[in-house]
Order: structure tokens, then C-alpha cells, then sequence
């Protein structure tokens, strides 16, 4: 729980909704991850309802696989705006919320991102943040250069060196370093100069940085790991993390590792907030609300549905997908024997037919699945809340922009009536927004 | 000139202005560089004027020196934003200009700059444009891991490959490739997706990008290379030259070697549109045109001056600025004892003083200067027009965004009157104001 008692919320909106037979739901504009309307709209209503932030996930290419053959050309995830240039857009184009998106510290160098992200601070007046990720697929890898993925410790040692490099950057001049004065002709004050000089492992960065301290000092940090290297990041650089727990010990143990971290880097537990992700079905009625989640199901076309087996199970295309699940053969891919006997084992206990197996793992990318009304989900969250789980929620509407509706009609009225939930901005930037201590840089 | 008989124009706003002193100037905001208001304002004049684009050049760091002590201090090229986060913001607030931003070849890797342009000409409804440049100075190498700028040949042996991977990136789907069938659940076309998978000297990159093909069909290139190598790439692979010329002779010979080479890649020589650099003090009489620059070049900081001196002369900080310039000494710099000879042949042949020669150089960062009234610009423009010098003109505004208005209010008109300039865009993207043939990629 926060100090003053309010939930965080961010809205992810990638694609066309956290279902992934979203974008063939009626109201869906199936084109919209390439339209800037579409996110704009949507934004707009986050913006509306005094969502925190906007969130935007990322991966650098299309990571699904064609197995079972012919199931990539069924994904949606196959073209998108490129986040960076979609929250500069937004940032012109909305006043309140906070913006993040998505960047990887394995893929880039860190003069570009503490430029890009400094810039759209200024640009949006002090709503920008990155979400750092380390991008673990071959196929980002096979883009830049590489056959297969950096080593995991690697990546993490990159990263760890990247954020420092990016802060450095960040603070290349302290508040009011620009002085401007036209009479005498001093653009800067020298004094308030701090070139980073930077010789590092991974990274040899002179700078300065060719841009001002920001609106909100620096760009608020995100990140999203759960390893033990993911969480030695987080405590030591982040503001915000999204997390994702499908129950509440294990969302309150998570929690509680994290925020006992912090003192070691001289941080307050309020400095990092904790916000797992939901999938949340809401309407005025449970059944109702069942119902919009069935649409859905029927709505996976049954390669997506196998695609989302496929990595435990192998191809069951050749089987009838309303017949029981098959006993694991050599046809599956190597070395996943362990794996496949955790769904194996499920569908086996539950009875399931191959199509009711991939219905309950294929719907939300993995996310945590709330059906019900308002009051329902609100419960679900508060219990969180309350019980040192989550510091607020990044929800991720099954479906855009109505998802966004949804939350804009019933769960924030719920969550207000229950004083959980902000009825106007407090700040001007996402840091004030959040609750977080300002970001100064003032030597003297 | 171009087959239609109207010019192109660009208007080029980096910072405050082309003139080093422009952030001195009573009527410039001296904190512009990083306000997209200051921007924004400027762009919907260029569009409201209708110029075919705006241009931001770009440097990855700060590259002056601080030669003499303390010049760097008065440089206002120490803060600006970052190109690519303002076009976009500029995308989604302006309706009809073409949005052209510089990336380099040598500090970028090819899958970013495919997908940020990509998505630029989506948000942008296909307006985009990058300029490839490949980065000249160690400054900027030092905030990418070196200690130096890489030599010559390969940063343009690196700047070709980069260019064809971007292109092929570009052409990963066909026009039409995502039929997006509700109905059916096929999202994409198959036998529509061209997989790169470029295997290069200095790049391996599978691709395909994820994004579809653009409004555009392609997002503009445009080069200002003026080497061999740069008119190579140019002639191979750019829509749109911006050069850098200060007589009719030297324009058309490079206008002349341009054109020529385009036959030996299957173009015609309206496929390249060249346009030259000015930078017009224009006012309603020549008398006022002449005071708007005095009043400019009085307000140059000694230091500025002389730091535009340095790189020739040494540092001269220690002579009475209204003196004879001194004769070389040891002081200077090393190597530069030929090209000292220059400046210090033009100060001896005119008896200029120290500042009288500062001044003289100083001023708009060495592109060509134009002063007098609308006519008189308007005739230099039409005479290189009409005598295959230029397509169109590059336009540096002295001071931003003052620079403008005198172009909406003196030269476009002027202009306007011979039948030289459009007093309505003829398409909806950049590439279709500009003549060009429209890109496609369609097999059947
Ligand atoms: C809510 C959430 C959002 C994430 N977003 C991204 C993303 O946009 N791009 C990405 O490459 N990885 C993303 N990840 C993956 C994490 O960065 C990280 O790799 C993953 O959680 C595994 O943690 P670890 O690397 O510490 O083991 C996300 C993870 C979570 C929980
Ligand atoms: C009008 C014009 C604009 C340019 N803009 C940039 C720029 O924004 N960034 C950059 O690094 N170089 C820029 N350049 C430099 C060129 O990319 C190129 O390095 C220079 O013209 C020398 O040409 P060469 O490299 O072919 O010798 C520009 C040059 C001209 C003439």
C-alpha cells in the first residue's frame, strides 16, 4: 500500500488488447497498432479517468514462432508503432498522464536513450518514463547482429552499467545550468557542468549530454524483472515496478523481498512502487462479464490456441481439437519432458480436450485473469493493496479501446467510491503524480 | 530545376537559428532549443506557408570546442531535443508538411532507424523523411565507445550496407500484406512477407521489420554527402540532396555530376531533387534587410568569434579585437599553417581587423548568406532554379522563429508572383509534394 492510501494505476496498451484474439473482436480496429488515432483515443480516456501513466511493453521484432506452421500469420503481434516514437507523439498530444514505454539496455546505447527519454521529458513537460528490459528472445538478437541471445549475466551486467550511464548523462548539468543571459552573452554557467566521462566495462560515454535536466529531473525508471539479478536492479535504480503474481503470497512475497532491498542503497520503502499487471473482464453483472470472456475464447483460432502449446506440448495440430490431450511424443521440441507434464498433468486432472487446454493458456499472454463486476475486481484489488501485495496495478484491458471504457465506467467509479482512487491529478509531472521525492540536482 | 517548374523548399530550424548569435537576439526565446512550442509554432508557419518540409540536422553530442576558453560557455549548441522524439511529436500535431530528421549510419544500427522512421510515416499519415549522414567528429565518437571518428571509408562502406538493410526492412511486407480477416482469423498473407535476412560485412539482420509498409510506401531519403563516396550513396539511394554552395558554378557542377550519375542505377534525374542551403536576411527594402544583419553580427560574443577563428589561426583571445590580425604563430594549433593562410590572405587583402574577420566567418556556420529584398533573394533563387543548380532551396533562417514570418511575409509571395513556388500541397505525403514516383511493392 502507498502513504496516502491511494492505489497507482498505469494502462498497458500494446496491440489491440492483453487477449489474444483481440483484434478479432467486432469492436476492434484490427489495423489499430498501426494507427496513432487508435492509441491517442485511447489514451485520451486513461487520461480521463486520471490513469497514472500509459505503458508501453516492447520487444525489438516479432518474437512468436510459426509453430505449428501457419500460426504467425493468425498473431497480431506482427506490426506495431515503435514505442519511442509513439510516446514523443502522445506527449504533444496529451497534458496529464504519464508516458513509458519500453527500451532494452542489450540493443541500444546509452546516449541514445538518455537523449530520446530527456527529450520527451521535456517534451511532455515532465511525464516521461522507461521501462528497462534486457530482451531475452533470440529473434531481437538475430536483428541485431547475433545468432542467439546475450547469456543472462551478461545481460543483466550491461544493464546494471547502461542505467548508470544513463543517470550520469541525465545529471550532465545541474537545475538552472542555463543561464541564457542575452546582455552578457553566457549561454551556461561552467561551474553547474558535470561531464561524465564514463569508462566502464560495457561502455567508454564522454558526454555531456546535449540536453537540460528535465521537467522532472530525470525520466522515471521502470522495470519489470523478476530474477535475482532483475531485483538487485530494481531496488538499486527503479521507481516503479510491474510485476506479475497470480496469487497473493506469492505477489506478497515478491513485495516484500523488494521493498526490504531498498535500505541497502539508502531508499525508503515508499521510494519503489510495486504494481502487478491484470487482466480484468468487468461489466455490471458477473454473468455479463463471463460472457464478454467467452466471446473471446471462441474468438482464438485454433493455431494460436496450439502455438500456445506448442512450446510445451509440440504440434498437436494432426489430433481433433475436441478430443483429450495426447501423451507426449517424440514430436515434440527437445528437452521440454519436465515442462510438459505441468499441462499434461492439468488436463489430465481437469478432464480437458485439447481446445479447453489451450483456451486457459493462450488468453493473456500470461497475465493475471480477473472476471467479474466492478465490486468483484475491486475487492481482488484492495485485498492486494491492503495486504503489503502491490503499491497499484498496471491493467491490461483484454480488448482496446472498450476495455478502457470498461474501467472508465465501472471499476474506477468502485475504486473511488472506496477512496482508493484519485479524482484529479495532484501534480504536474508522473514523478509528483506518483508520490515520488523530487529529482534535484542543485550543488550549491 | 524540376519538371513541374516549381521549387521545392525545406526550412531548416536547428536550435535558435543559423546565425551563431540568434539566441542573443531580443525576439528569440533563448530556451527554444528545448521547447517543442518553439518548434511546433515554427513548423505550422513553414506549413501555413506551404513548404514541402521541415529539417532538423543533428550532431550526437555537443562538437564545438571550447577553443578559446570559455567560447563554449557562450555556444547556444549545447542543448536542444533529439530529432527523432520532436518529429514524431511534430507528426501528430501538424497535418501536411514533410518531417525530415538526420540520423547517422555510423553510432545507429539499422533495425532501430528502419522502425522509428517506419513509424514516423505511419503516425505521420507518410511525411517522413531521414537524412543519412555517417558523423564526422571524435566528439561524438566518444559518446559511442571510441576515442575517435572511424576513417573515411568505413564509415560510408558501413553507411551503404546500412541504407540497404533499412530499405529491405522496409520492403519486409508488400503493400496489403496484413488482410487482418476477422472472419477467417488470417491476420496476414503469407506469400506477402519477404524475410530479409541480410547477411552483410558490417550487418546481420534477419528481420522482417514489424510494422507494415508505410503511407509513403518508403519514408524520403535525403543525403548531403559532398564527397565521392557521399555522391555515390546519394546517387544510388537518395530522394532529396541538400547541398552547400556559395557560387552558380560550383552549384551547377555539382548539380551537373549528381544528376549524370543516376543513369547507371536505372534513375531518371528528376528521381533526385537537389537543394543548395541559404540562409536570407530579406526585409522590405535593402537598408532594413542590411541593419537586420548588422544587428546580428554586433551581437556575436567575442569568444564565438574567435573560437571561429581557432581551428585556423590559434587562439587570437590575447589581441585587441578591433587590431590588425597578428601573423601566425606557434600558438595555433598544429597542421594548419596552409589553410591559416586562407583567413589570414582575406585579413591582410582588405585590412580587416579581428573582429571585422570573425564577423565575417562567424556567422552562419558557413552556409550561403543572402541579403536584400524579397526580389533580390527571389532572383538569386530563380537564376540557380533555372540553370541546373538547384530543385529548390534548403532555407536557414537567420533567427527562428522570426526567420519565418519574413518568409511567409516577403519571399513566398515574391516567389508566388513568378510562378515559382505552390500556393497549395498537391498530395497528402512528403513524397508526393516533392513529385516523386510513388513507392510500391506489390508482386501480382
Ligand atoms: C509486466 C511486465 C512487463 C514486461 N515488459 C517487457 C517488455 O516490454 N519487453 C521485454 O523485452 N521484456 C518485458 N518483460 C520481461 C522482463 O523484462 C523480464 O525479462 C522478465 O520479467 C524476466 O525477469 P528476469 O529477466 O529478471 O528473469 C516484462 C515483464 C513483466 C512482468
Ligand atoms: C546541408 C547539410 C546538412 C548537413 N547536416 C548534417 C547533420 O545534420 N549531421 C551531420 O552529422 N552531418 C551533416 N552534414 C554533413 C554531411 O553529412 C557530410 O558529412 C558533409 O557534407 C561532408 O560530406 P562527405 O562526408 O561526403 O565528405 C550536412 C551537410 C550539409 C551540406
Amino acid at each position: 500500500m502507498t502513504r496516502d492510501g491511494k492505489m497507482r494505476l498505469g494502462l498497458s496498451m500494446r496491440y489491440l488488447g492483453y487477449h489474444v484474439a483481440a483484434w478479432r473482436h467486432p469492436s476492434v480496429p484490427a489495423d489499430g497498432a498501426l494507427s496513432f488515432a487508435h492509441f491517442l483515443n485511447t489514451a485520451r480516456k486513461a487520461e480521463a479517468a486520471h490513469f497514472d501513466m500509459v505503458f508501453f511493453a516492447d520487444g525489438l521484432g516479432i518474437r512468436a514462432n510459426d509453430n505449428p506452421k501457419g500460426s504467425l500469420a493468425r498473431d497480431m503481434r506482427n506490426a506495431e508503432l515503435e514505442p519511442l516514437t509513439l510516446l514523443a507523439a502522445l506527449a504533444a498530444t496529451t497534458r496529464q498522464i504519464g508516458l513509458v514505454a519500453t527500451a532494452s539496455t542489450t540493443y541500444n546505447e546509452p546516449f541514445h536513450i538518455a537523449r530520446k527519454y530527456a527529450s520527451i521529458d521535456h517534451i511532455s513537460g515532465g511525464r516521461a518514463g522507461w521501462n528497462v528490459v534486457t530482451s531475452w528472445s533470440d529473434e531481437e538478437a538475430q536483428n541485431f547482429n547475433r545468432s542467439e541471445t546475450l547469456a543472462y549475466a551478461d545481460r543483466y551486467e550491461r544493464a546494471d552499467e547502461f542505467v548508470d550511464v544513463v543517470r550520469a548523462l541525465w545529471n550532465s548539468w545541474e537545475d538552472d545550468a542555463f543561464v541564457r543571459d542575452k546582455a552578457s552573452g553566457l549561454f551556461y554557467d561552467e561551474a553547474r557542468l558535470h561531464v561524465p566521462d564514463h569508462k566502464g566495462k560495457h561502455f567508454r560515454v564522454r558526454g555531456p549530454l546535449n540536453s537540460a535536466r528535465t521537467p522532472q529531473g530525470q525520466p522515471v525508471i521502470v522495470q519489470a524483472g523478476a530474477s535475482e539479478a532483475g531485483r538487485r536492479l530494481a531496488a538499486r535504480c527503479a521507481d516503479v515496478v510491474y510485476s506479475n503474481a497470480h496469487d497473493l503470497q506469492s505477489a506478497q512475497d515478491y513485495y516484500f523481498d523488494l521493498k526490504r532491498r531498498l535500505a541497502a542503497h539508502g531508499r525508503e520503502p515508499d521510494d519503489l512502487l510495486i504494481m502487478p499487471g491484470i487482466v480484468p473482464f468487468v461489466a455490471a453483472t458477473r454473468q455479463e462479464a463471463q460472457d464478454k470472456y467467452d466471446e473471446l475464447q471462441e474468438l482464438i483460432h485454433p493455431l494460436s490456441g496450439l502455438a500456445a502449446l506448442y512450446g510445451q506440448m509440440g504440434d498437436l495440430s494432426g489430433y481433433p481439437l475436441d478430443g483429450p490431450v495426447p501423451d507426449p511424443s517424440d514430436k515434440r521440441p527437445g528437452n521440454i519432458t519436465s515442462i510438459a507434464n505441468n499441462l499434461l498433468e492439468v488436463a489430465r486432472a481437469e478432464n480437458l480436450s485439447i481446445r479447453q487446454l489451450y483456451q486457459r493458456v493462450a488468453s493473456t499472454f500470461g497475465v493475471r485473469l480477473l472476471i467479474g463486476t466492478a465490486a468483484d475486481i475491486a475487492d481482488e484489488m484492495e485485498e492486494w493493496f491492503r495486504n503489503d501485495a502491490a503499491d497499484g496495478f498496471n491493467i491490461c484491458p483484454p480488448i482496446l479501446p472498450a476495455g478502457m471504457d470498461d474501467m472508465s465506467d465501472f471499476l474506477v467509479p468502485e475504486l473511488r467510491r472506496r477512496g482508493l482512487f484519485r479524482t484529479r491529478y495532484e501534480g504536474t509531472t508522473l514523478r509528483a503524480n506518483l508520490g515520488l521525492k523530487p529529482n534535484v540536482f542543485k550543488r550549491s
